[in-house]
């Protein structure tokens, strides 16, 4: 079902007759295209719908693309990134091609599926640049924390859900918060993992957001369990290379605290609330992306 | 009357409620707003008009944004670029959050115009890379050149040109076809002022685009009138610093074959078609616009 839409984004740059282009394009790792089977699955496999899954997708290769820039990112699900093998001249570019050809395409889909998509990428923008500001101070709010990754990664699958439930009829608020739901679930487990997981399964170094001064939520409920002067030392070891004592203590009072645990457990429930939404569709293959999102061992 | 213009950019972003975001806006050189001047100045004064022009300067003031991280350019019109100042990656967040909003407040202004408006943005990315890409090597082709300004900078002017007129139920063919080579016009100007002006005026070394490998139509007319060795020398200079001995060679040889005349006179005739196409409008203002283009010393 994906295939179709990998062939349409294929059509869609094919049709710029660019040869670099096309082979930029050759070299972007696909990923999982979650946003393009949240629309499949809700608005079923038809023109429109593998249209409105390639216009997200290609939105959000260029977020990717951008955010790798921005976040000296050289890794990207275990591959070297476009900014680590091309540079970072490169990456803008293509994700400027990619960022206007998905909106001269999403004209077409309607003014109601337009606004919803548009304004997602004005949030997942400042949801970037907000990642980006937060990352300066030692951010110590769950409630901030959260507002960001709306924006930087939910927003698109909300408005993925609710574009796509507007394509078949169906109730778009509904499958809006589906999406939002799942997408900060999303985001919040991705955090999780770059404390969990080790530099194999992830592509990534672990403790790497903390390094880089992004105190995801386990920090934050870390700091909040923490004494006044653990909190002094865990506030000091923020946006610098850490050691591997630095490092073995973060991880050990994590455990400690059972602080994944307590995240865990608040993604569980947005996962929750999400199956809640859009419990009376009966919606199989969504509920089951939302069910694996949380059957997993951390 | 390009006052509120500014005002509309302004309470758009204000309406972000973004603090950092608006502190970034009110560091951005506003420019000769020609884009704005040619929307208001087909489409008159109104709500509609002074929003496309808004959106058109945001788009336009976007892509600045990310073109002087593309070139590495420290400086825009004579003051430190956003990236100079801010850093590459304040200029790409500001860059996507200006192209995002535009494109949302687009939407709102009918399929006709969304769709011209974001096709020129598919076409100025393409510009871009092609200009970047174009640099690699002495591009002595004289059609691959214009073809890539016109993606570059015309395509937004033609669009801009053609919305202001779907807006006013006017004529938008005519009045694309003004802007297009207006705009081509304006890049060849552009690009001779690399050569014929001084930093203190135009802001940026003289000969800068050689430097970086850009041959612009002077180079390529040059190149066509220089004999096998003196070929050789040419090429052999480009993309590097020179030192004085050899930007006074280009510069002489420059004047020898008169090439400044020639780029001129076709910059002209670009002018006299883009006067043409409006001829039965008889609108005063962009016939000022274009003579005013044309009517300088090199």
């Amino acid at each position: 079902m994906l295939n179709k839409v990998e062939q349409k984004i294929d059509e869609i740059v094919t049709n710029l007759h660019h040869k670099e282009i096309k082979e930029l394009l050759t070299k972007l790792p696909k990923g999982k295209r979650l946003r393009a089977k949240l629309i499949l699955y809700i608005a079923g496999e038809n023109e429109e719908s593998i249209k409105l899954a390639s216009i997200v997708e290609m939105i959000h290769a260029a977020s990717l693309l951008h955010d790798d820039v921005i976040d000296d990112a050289m890794q990207r699900r275990g591959v070297d990134s476009i900014n680590a093998i091309y540079g970072n001249k490169n990456a803008i570019m293509l994700g400027d091609i990619l960022y206007s050809i998905g909106f001269f395409e999403l004209v077409a889909m309607g003014p109601d599926i337009a606004k919803s998509v548009s304004n997602a990428v004005v949030q997942l923008s400042i949801g970037e640049l907000d990642d980006v500001y937060l990352s300066k101070k030692f951010n110590t709010d769950a409630l901030i924390y959260r507002d960001m990754i709306y924006k930087k990664t939910a927003s698109l699958m909300e408005a993925s859900a609710y574009s796509a439930a507007t394509l078949a009829g169906k109730n778009p608020n509904a499958y809006a918060r589906y999406g939002k739901n799942l997408g900060i679930a999303f985001q919040m487990i991705d955090d999780m993992l770059d404390i969990t997981s080790d530099t194999q399964t992830l592509g990534k170094p672990a403790l790497h957001d903390f390094v880089e001064g992004k105190t995801t939520l386990p920090y934050i409920y870390l700091y909040e369990k923490l004494d006044t002067s653990e909190k002094q030392k865990l506030a000091s070891m923020h946006c610098r290379a850490l050691d591997k004592a630095e490092q073995e203590w973060i991880v050990s009072n994590i455990k400690k605290y059972d602080i994944i645990e307590k995240c865990y457990l608040e993604a569980k429930e947005l996962v929750l609330e999400a199956l809640a939404a859009i419990k009376s569709e009966k919606n199989q293959k969504l509920d089951s992306i939302a069910k694996e999102m949380i059957d997993r061992s951390f």
